[in-house]
């Protein structure tokens, strides 16, 4: 059901470069691995008691509730990085929270400035942090590319 | 299923300062009641025979169809405002209408232009209108900060 | 359920003048006949062996999967046009892709751009191209308009 519960979640992240924009982000959803699916966006809760998986194969078409940050560029050379974060609180019968963040420039502080993000949503909840986890995708454009990172909410 | 067809609804609404612009987004989202859920944005629809209810807590982690206002600034002292409104029609066999809008200034005016755009979506169906509701919520904002307002499509 | 898989789909487009960019919007889907729906966007794969169906009319208030290009203006006099197009794999275990494309100008263009957008995703994908559909809607502007074309992916 659409209000179906998340039971699992994975991380993917990719990047592309296309003949337009849209294409870049279709080739950095093949990138990552989910490609031929259906992706639906969502704002951003990881369920109680949720577990993380290993990406697996999505079946083909699948409408796949996802959490995810993308950008993309039409200037040849510039850097371009997404990112997502999950922060995990110590009370497990509480959510985790995904956060996103796109920019110009690479990965590594784009990824933290994510982790921040997360880390401050559990501080608005009240909520210990157990553990934060984060992926990231980071490219330099040739004539018209994207960069993508997502967190897939599966059954 | 997706397909489903929502059998209630309720109004929420929130507003909330943060660290980043999707921090004051999940802020606004925490006030309105509704932050530990996967909101699924949807185009804008009352089904008929749809009942309003209370708002009532969701399950954590749940994917929520909703429609929604959002709206953010960093503009220090900037008043923001976010308002969904519902036309219903006379004949309660045909759908109602959500129409969301967002704009700098004071809730009362942006409210009011989100019930006009109701009212004419309605005259558009050439259905006579039974009946506006609405909400709304405004923000002055420090740093920076969100105002949401949204109807919750429910089972 | 929201991770089910499509079994058929259909092409609409619409357009519409509106009291606001979004009654423009609301028009060009009651315009294109789903216009008392709650559209789902997604991105924006045909399951394979996914039929091709004539329009239907779709329960009012179902929540419907939905690939969509969309396209407003407030200057008056000016066209624009979206549109979407699918192609489809010469080996039928595989996947369609469904890409959208807007701007200013007329539907030919338009809609000839998001059908080499598909062509170009096929190629990505390493598949031979069978077929190539499309539609388009164009509309040139009193004070406020919208143009729309989609691709429903229906039970």
């Amino acid at each position: 059901m659409i209000y179906g519960i998340p039971k699992t979640y994975f991380f993917v992240s990719g990047f592309s470069e296309g003949y337009t924009r849209l294409n870049a982000f279709d080739g950095a959803l093949l990138n990552a691995g989910i490609g031929n699916t259906n992706l639906v966006k969502v704002s951003s809760i990881i369920p109680p008691h949720s577990k993380e998986i290993r990406p697996i194969e999505l079946p083909q078409g699948a409408l796949v509730p996802t959490a995810y940050a993308y950008v993309s560029s039409n200037i040849p050379g510039e850097v371009i990085s997404a990112a997502v974060a999950i922060a995990l609180p110590t009370n497990e019968d509480q959510p985790g929270l995904i956060m996103e963040y796109t920019a110009q420039g690479h990965r590594e502080e784009i990824e933290l400035i994510a982790r921040n993000m997360a880390r401050e949503g559990m501080s608005m909840r009240e909520q210990e942090v157990k553990e934060i986890k984060s992926i990231s995708a980071e490219y330099k454009v040739k004539k018209i590319g994207a960069a993508f990172a997502a967190v897939i909410l599966w059954q």
